[in-house]
């Protein structure tokens, strides 16, 4: 294909941006901890001077939305206020605060001969990411990478552009204050649909690429990308209640993780119920979830229990609804429970509630999924929540990385090995 | 692009294959350590008990091959004898000794409202191999793969055909005399190059693609496989000998890391060598080569200094000669030695000869290459070597896994949350 001298200048650009972004990343590669963190302790500080303008720039990006008639829930991811500029920044401040991911031994051993082996933690080289309206993901997205001393290209979507652009101004203002090249976060410089197709074909300057957003984007890049991808499809994930669980525990259970927020891909699409305690439980959780504002679909056996109730059909099993609708599936213990979802779950997050632990454990190992719960809500499935700080998605395949990606989760490793003068027979 | 009849018959047996491997495994990821490792065990006296016949299909193979003009090198690889038959076997009792990878718990902590977390190994779940001539790759892949819970689908070159089925079929035999079915280690049934083809695109049924062989079909797989890869490129290793290094040791792991086996992907490709102690010791280190029967080649420093050597031009220095062949390279200091690595290394294995320990510390530190070594010959670079058991490859890359991959590195994690009725606020 004969390409244009536009596309030749946006191939050239990025190009040029992926040299700088990985000089930079050689700098980053060797600097100390102590210096990463003054980077990003600055970067917090620069976000917090530059509220004002801030403020300016996201309010014209919020009104430009509203011109394209984006709908609230569009306009709420993209609006900032001094809240969220806070939390941004303190953000930064406490991925600072974490250990160092760099040069922890992983693992440890010797030789009978006396060689010496370790496995030592490295940064991946440069991370690619792609996001949507949120510009709060492009600082905990260079945070998480500047931590764990991977350089970043970010590409945002258009509508947050002034907003991303000021973000990220305060964290190259930090890289530079900390002697850090500028550099080691970037942003691609032109809104052409074209620039991504670019990136998918950078083998040779980017090492992963990290697509956060709806489905239709992460399914884009999965099937174009030549670029390693670390993606989350959809969470269509269950609440199980077992013959054994406490009836009170999981109508709370199964309320929050539905009900929190419908919008994260953590939440609870279907509810499967154990046959044997359907007609002594199921109304107690469909009035549960009722009064706190959700639909409730279900298969024939809970419509005959509770007919107040929508009739779900096969499709709803694999519907990601993220919105106040829940599918109730009524199975027959729990290796039908196992099955339905090995059948429709997407490998994010399942849960069973059940005092018995025996199955509880049970269910633990067998589920296919990235984090699999017993007694708690699907809705902590979130790198905070965990413990990681941030996190910049969730994994939802089985390599390299699963669950929640932090700062160490954006690491590999290498083997040092020592020796006195080893030869090999 | 219409298919054609046979493109379609071709199409639905993979898929066919892929249905039924990813059935088998999931009944080995669900079964007991102890059940795979009775059939590692039962495969090992399968192999045992198959010698003659063994012998015979591998014959056919070696007389085709010859009649095909193979060279001595290629009919080397694929020819089995009676002690490459029994290290096979004894191969898979080794692999079925050692500890379970999955299961094991990586990382475990607490909250401080009680929920805990434990992260756990599980299998990646359908492993593809796609590999030249040495029917033992067939083996050990098929091996490692079983122990660590994943099933696989293996793609051997046609000249080792014969021998190859005939090992997956004691293998095969293996895993149902421990009661798993045979369908978790399979083998594409034709030799179409059609299938390759196929197996790029099975993203529903194929975790992980590794492609052991050449550099041409690492290529292929990393230019046209959808399926993500674990692949090794060339191994253009550098032995660095600094300033500080022993005159004698350097000699020693020198020769061995470059001649001891040439055609190894650890084999070491470039000497770099201090400018300051050059004229002393670059002199011993070309005769020892020489009189290992090594070839040479210096840069115009070295040259001066040995006049007898070959001289070397740029294009030398990203040269894997996997052959009886060095390139000599004179650098002023570690920073330089750093530098021509970052430019010529391949990522896979590099060492520097040094009793200064600072120095080596740094060096150390400082290589991006998946294995780095200190005073230790480059052949080292070996899973067996490492003490995983045995190796399905030495992965390059960044992600997932690097460096010698065994069984615990064909795994993925996942978390398991146990809550006590927690919802999150």
């Amino acid at each position: 294909m004969k390409k244009t001298v536009t596309d030749l200048d946006l191939h050239d650009q990025m190009i040029a941006l992926g040299d700088a972004a990985k000089a930079a990343q050689k700098i980053l590669q060797r600097s100390s901890h102590a210096v990463r963190q003054n980077a990003l302790k600055a970067a917090a500080a620069a976000i917090r001077e530059a509220e004002a303008d801030l403020l300016e720039a996201n309010a014209a990006d919020v009104a430009q939305a509203r011109e394209m008639g984006k709908d609230d829930a569009f306009i709420d991811r993209l609006a900032l206020d001094e809240g969220r500029i806070n939390g941004m920044a303190a953000g930064l401040d406490a991925i600072a605060e974490r250990p160092d991911p760099l040069g922890a031994i992983d693992q440890s051993w010797d030789r009978a001969d006396g060689m010496h082996f370790d496995r030592v933690r490295v940064p991946l080289g440069v991370v690619a990411v792609i996001f949507e309206s949120r510009p709060n993901v492009a600082a905990d997205a260079a945070a998480l990478c500047l931590k764990s001393g991977n350089a970043t290209i970010l590409r945002g979507g258009s509508e947050s552009r002034r907003s991303v652009e000021r973000i990220l101004q305060a964290v190259r203002h930090g890289l530079e204050k900390a002697g850090l090249p500028a550099e080691a976060v970037n942003i691609v410089p032109t809104q052409d649909r074209a620039a991504v197709g670019e990136l998918f074909r950078m083998t040779e300057h980017i090492d992963l690429l990290i697509p956060r957003g709806g489905r239709s984007l992460v399914a884009r890049v999965q099937e174009e990308s030549r670029v390693p991808v670390l993606g989350h499809l959809m969470g269509v994930n269950h609440s199980y209640v077992h013959a054994s669980a406490d009836p009170k525990m999981a109508q709370e259970v199964v309320v929050n993780a539905k009900m929190r927020r419908t919008g994260v891909c953590g939440a609870t699409e279907t509810m499967l119920i154990d046959r044997a305690i359907a007609s002594e439980m199921l109304p107690g959780l469909v009035h549960a979830l009722s009064a706190a504002g959700c639909r409730v679909r279900g298969d024939a056996t809970a419509k005959s229990i509770c007919p107040e109730i929508e009739a779900a059909d096969e499709s709803d099993w694999d519907q990601e609804w993220l919105d106040a609708v829940i599918g109730v599936h009524v199975v027959d213990g729990v290796d039908e429970a196992l099955q339905h979802i090995d059948q429709h779950g997407t490998g994010h997050t399942e849960c069973i509630l059940a005092s018995d632990q025996e199955v509880a454990d049970r269910f633990l190992r067998d589920v296919d999924a990235a984090i699999v719960m017993h007694n708690a809500s699907t809705q902590f499935a979130d790198g905070g929540e965990f413990g990681f700080g941030a996190e910049i998605g969730i994994a939802t395949g089985r390599l390299h990385a699963r669950g929640p990606v932090g700062a160490e989760h954006l690491t590999s490793y290498h083997y040092h090995v020592r020796g006195t003068g080893h030869i090999r027979p």
